[in-house]
């Protein structure tokens, strides 16, 4: 992996604060476990509430946690006056997803001027921290002009 | 459209029965609003507690509808002893789903023995029913054995 | 479908010029059959050349055509100073592309500034025009600054 | 990268003799130059005739070597008596496509009974053997029952 410049000095604080505004991740119960250059960690323990009809994390979900990843690691790159929208991914369900914590890995494969394209892994995690391969995304996120986080002086 | 075959005589009381054991669409407050073989449409209806930093529908939460409705889509066609199971999908996303009301259309584009593909439409829709594109997704299904949802007799 | 406005008054020429610049498609021997604002057809007839082991039309090949016709559909749209560049694309394959032609028509969805998104289906049309669908796309496009085709005055 | 058990012990014969009997790869002048269980190199050096019309490789074609190469990595792994479609794939083009060489290395994320997934990283080499990344492919794989493949005994 190359190293990532960041896009300004308190990018963990920026990327930090603008995640603690997604109140879908705050429903689901999803937390963001690690912020560096272009590497953004998403993590979800396991809970009924987020489940399909045979009792594995919803596909959506597992989608949810991993679209947040990606995108919050392009965003760790940006500059303090832009923000990041997801354009188009794709996900591969590869094991269904069963916790007891699901971690999904983005990471920045090509940063750029208007266009940034991610990959993210998404694992189950057991309780030792030992990890399996249950989801892999392609994704691309686009830059957009300054917009206000809810709550944000405009 | 081609007319498709349902799986079942009550494909839809088994596919309503299915959707209502999927806790992650509990949880976020989607509906299951018209089954027809081969098609499926879920509604969210917007809330606050599904947004992202902007405001908007989180896209994990657009994708968790879209991909419900292609797999219920499928679900429609299959025998009674056989489940489903998302293999992968891609989404793009065209506008800010706003709502007031999300509505994702399920359909199966191709039917088949192991794998379904769909493609599934996602709108705001306006009070007044008008609906504008907000998402665009391809899907691909796979049609595993019998096993049991949550709260089945297995 | 919306009606869209091209983006220049000459845009069949120069799309059917910019195609005519593709060695690629020369090779493969595919013609581009039709071009309106937002809309573009590809053909492909089959020949032993561009199969795979089982004699069908590769994987790959389907996908070049329905790449050109996506691509050159939201070209119709774009104007006279800025080229097209595909970001990324999703294929699914949906039947054997056996011919005797090929058929590849790329719509745009959602033209825009920046990106626009396309679909694409590609279709086996026999000797009588009767089209069955065989591949389905979805693609997005990058508009880019002024680059001169190849042969071009720069 | 987990070790993978060749589906047979003749695979890398087996696997070479269909790349073979691929007419599209040799009219666009592709080799494949690695065959391992599970990860299956492919080859295109530049030409004029396979570029788009700014003097690229067309990324039709570049997504055609990547295809061959995911699809010939899951046939690796495969038993004798089955063949290998392509369901879908997903490619992100990361940087213009410019050679010297063009190389496709595909590579098997999830093995399985009747889906398999890769990935597939497509990269400009320089003469001295240094690689970039130019594309990035997500890719599902269809196990399907015996089908000679072109002047096979069937």
């Amino acid at each position: 992996m190359t190293a990532f410049e960041p896009g300004s000095a308190d990018y963990e604080r920026r990327t930090r604060d603008s995640f603690a505004r997604q109140a879908a991740m705050r429903l689901i119960g999803a937390e963001m476990t690690s912020v560096e250059p272009g590497r953004v960690e998403i993590a979800l323990p396991f809970s009924e509430q987020v489940t399909q009809q045979h009792g594995f994390i919803h596909a959506g979900i597992t989608s949810a946690i991993a679209d947040t990843a990606g995108g919050f690691a392009a965003f760790t790159l940006f500059p303090p006056d832009v923000s990041v929208l997801t354009a188009e991914y794709k996900i591969n369900l590869l094991a269904p997803a069963t916790g007891p914590r699901l971690v999904a890995v983005g990471e920045v494969l090509k940063p750029g001027r208007t266009l940034t394209t991610c990959e993210v892994a998404v694992y189950n995690e057991a309780a030792d921290g030992r990890r399996k391969l249950c989801a892999k995304v392609l994704q691309t996120l686009a830059r957009v002009g300054p917009r206000p986080d809810i709550g944000e002086a405009g």
